[in-house]
């Protein structure tokens, strides 16, 4: 085993890639049929075709494999709403939201990582680290918002992103409320006014 | 065992509200110990100094018992901010959720109910009963404001008040971000001056 631990680290993007790109595609099938209270690590190496002992080598908790889990999705190319208007800019990137945790497997992996324990700081890392990014990456909108003028230039740009988007997941995650067109409309305009002041 | 049953049945204020007690108390100890993923329904037992089996048939999952705990939450008596202004109640209404979710076993309920799956429909409905029970209390807040002309006529209480404790729940739950009172107070502000537009 010694030297199969060897040969995976000699090529990251042979069999080792391999062995993780089927492990996160069985963990997201998986979290997908049961969620994430029904995951276990025996199942995803079943469904990965993948040794037991190598999956709780790679990953020890069913944490970790979220963590890493986001860390990919924190990767993941996503396009930047650019209509010309921060409120189009705004309902399109809320839309998306929406839809991404319309995704069962999705919606399992934000779940997850709410329920990260203080004590599982790898995955309260890669936790930051996939906000961070996606605060990075939508944090354009703002920007130009700001260079039209339609914000102010002191504007706070996490802070207007996070008012956005956290009545979407209070809704989604919280009180299984309905999150339709018509309430994403509403957020994005009172996210104007609020920052905005119009 | 049936009998065990049947004389719980008999005496909701005796035995079976004792039990009751004691499995809630048992179950909020270990989650402020080992938070929801550590919480296994023999150790509540064993806590609680009450019969594996007893708990088994009250509570299937985990889930159900958070589902309990929910409904009791819900009942319990929480003082709605009376300060005469709408921004002094808001600021003491979030400051409240601040220092509930501080409490690591009230965190690991409300994570817990972050992840309820969607089969569950027994939990599902303890967590909507939650947020309405909530709602209700605080809206007085709201209906006040708008007795005072502080907010329209037209504001929709929940609206207002999911606006307002949302970006306090994402940084808590989500983002693991600072919520102090300096955060607190923009929140608030901001969240008036999205529906008075003030």
């Amino acid at each position: 085993m010694t030297g199969d631990a060897v040969s995976e680290r000699r090529r990251p993007g042979g069999r080792s890639a391999r062995v993780v790109a089927a492990v996160h595609q069985a963990t997201l099938e998986i979290l997908a049929e049961v969620g994430y209270a029904g995951l276990q690590l025996t199942d995803v190496a079943d469904r990965a075709g993948v040794n037991k002992t190598t999956v709780y080598r790679r990953w020890s908790t069913k944490a970790a494999l979220i963590g890493d889990i986001l860390t990919r999705f924190a990767r993941t190319n996503v396009a930047t709403p650019d209509t010309g208007s921060l409120r189009g800019d705004l309902e399109l990137l809320l839309s998306g939201i929406v839809e991404a945790l319309g995704d069962r497997a999705i919606r399992a992996v934000v779940q997850a990582a709410v329920t990260v324990d203080v004590a599982e700081d790898d995955v309260r890392r890669a936790r930051a680290a996939f906000w961070d990014e996606r605060f990075l990456r939508s944090g354009v909108i703002v920007e130009r918002a700001v260079a039209r003028g339609e914000l102010p230039s002191t504007t706070d740009v996490r802070e207007f992103l996070e008012t956005a988007a956290s009545p979407l997941y209070f809704r989604i995650l919280m009180t299984d409320d309905v999150a339709d067109a018509a309430y994403v409309a509403a957020v994005a305009e009172r996210t104007v006014r609020a920052f905005a002041g119009v």
